[in-house]
């Protein structure tokens, strides 16, 4: 029976790991050198657990004590760098790796916060940081307005995943069963959204202003 | 009579509320989905008051813990994406509610800074940082360059203030009174910048090129 | 003989009187107004030393506690903003006086760091961090691409000076020697790359693209 403490460490572990990709990808599209493409690997997969690890009081973040963070990011900067061959594939790697990365950073995130004996709300708030935060340092770092504010479902997803970890923890269900539900429940949700195109009302006033920029990530 | 306390946690949420009101304008015109503005109104409202409270190491930051900045921020958020029919007021709406959120903003950072301990410098420094962090972090995932840089007398209202509450404490002046009269100079500054086109000089070599975006807040 | 805490203490302002000078330097060009120069002085010579700070856990961050770091960033801001009179070269001094910021911060950030505990790779990390910190906020705030990303050999040089500091900690070696050998080393590293225009190799992927923008610092 795998312990609650290495489930969350390789859920985080995982998370960093597709964020990385995603940073990766983003950086290679952008035409960073190889550094540049490592170092905005290691910004997007753990600038949310950096964040949220600050919020709590968790100083030094696991982030930069633990070298398997570093290590898992470094292989996933070094993997894009190396094997990506068409631009318009990595596009869509994006979108897929950041999916996932989400959703196990929004169910790892929310449960790192309630250990840490946060407020159920305040532990959900925490979870959909931890889920959003890499992507937005990403994005930031591109000098683009984050996905995470225009895209289908987004931030909504993550929000979802932390809620039902909440609600699990708080009724006292199998923290792996709940995770795995929240998980794939965010995963989905936001797969979904993509291929559907599933979108959130904007308002009245926005609709009437042309778009800014492409919704692109 | 209102306790010093009571006062702070009063302005605070006052200052978060009409932040999130300039973010929730801000993301309606930049066509966020609804969640979306709700995002950027929350950290539009909180992210002035996180950044001084991870500074000054009060964590996990008030904003979270406390579920009424939530609910102030996610209220503002909802109204302004409900009541907004007209794109060129909410322009000035911004200016208006961002100029009030910078007064009350700088008055309780600063004065929580004192507070928790911090030199009259350091304090006044957090007091404009508190003023004026949220509207840098909103303008930042914006991908614009904050108005806070460039805008008429911005920054120095923030500090005008906080020097004032430093001041007023210095010579042991009621809390209340300090707080109203930095509050009204501050707003006062910064709408009359605004509506008399004050601005501060810039530098003679930065004069020769031309300005590379308009100065819209 | 001078104490390790003063070398550092003295390395440190250095640091910060430079990159205040690069981040003045980048606000004159933008058009910012005298205000706003000095404030991104102070974020571009202070921003790495304070992330350092906050996620070591020595909160308040000196630079907001000891005055010194505000005055020499004032002053680093003021003497910018005076004499600048001529856009051309003040692009020349950007890249000067943040390649000798990044060999400075490189260097402290890794001895503090080492000095509150952390591990080899962690204070490494750190010391890079603190070194390219500075100015990727500067370059956030003017909503560019920061130039750590894709200038040439630029966290490579901070992360090899770390690495020196690191290397020379572990062995016992005098620390102002290991020092003063890492400093030039960053330095010359970078003013090699930016002048022989040395890069690190692109993605295969990437190259097909245009380049979205100038790689202007």
């Amino acid at each position: 029976m795998i312990s609650p403490q290495t489930l969350t460490l390789i859920l985080d572990l995982a998370g960093t790991f597709v964020f990385a990709i995603s940073g990766a990808a983003a950086g290679v599209r952008a035409r960073f050198d190889i550094f540049g493409v490592l170092v905005i690997s290691f910004v997007a997969g753990n600038a949310g657990g950096v964040s949220r690890d600050v919020l709590i009081g968790a100083v030094p973040p696991a982030a930069l004590t633990d070298v398997r963070y570093l290590l898992v990011s470094l292989f996933a900067g070094v993997v894009t760098f190396v094997w990506t061959s068409d631009v318009d594939r990595l596009r869509n790697a994006v979108l897929l790796f950041d999916a996932a990365g989400l959703a196990l950073f929004a169910v790892v995130g929310t449960k790192k916060a309630l250990a840490f004996g946060l407020n159920p709300i305040a532990a959900a708030l925490l979870g959909m940081l931890t889920g959003i935060g890499g992507g937005m340092m990403r994005d930031i770092l591109l000098a683009q307005i984050p996905t995470v504010l225009r895209a289908d479902l987004y931030a909504v997803a993550a929000l979802a995943a932390s809620a039902v970890v909440v609600i699990g923890q708080v009724n006292h269900l199998p923290a792996s069963v709940t995770a795995a539900v929240a998980g794939v429940f965010c995963f989905g949700l936001r797969l979904m959204a993509i291929y559907y195109g599933w979108r959130l009302p904007i308002a009245a006033a926005g609709a009437k202003e042309p778009r800014r920029m492409p919704p692109e990530p």
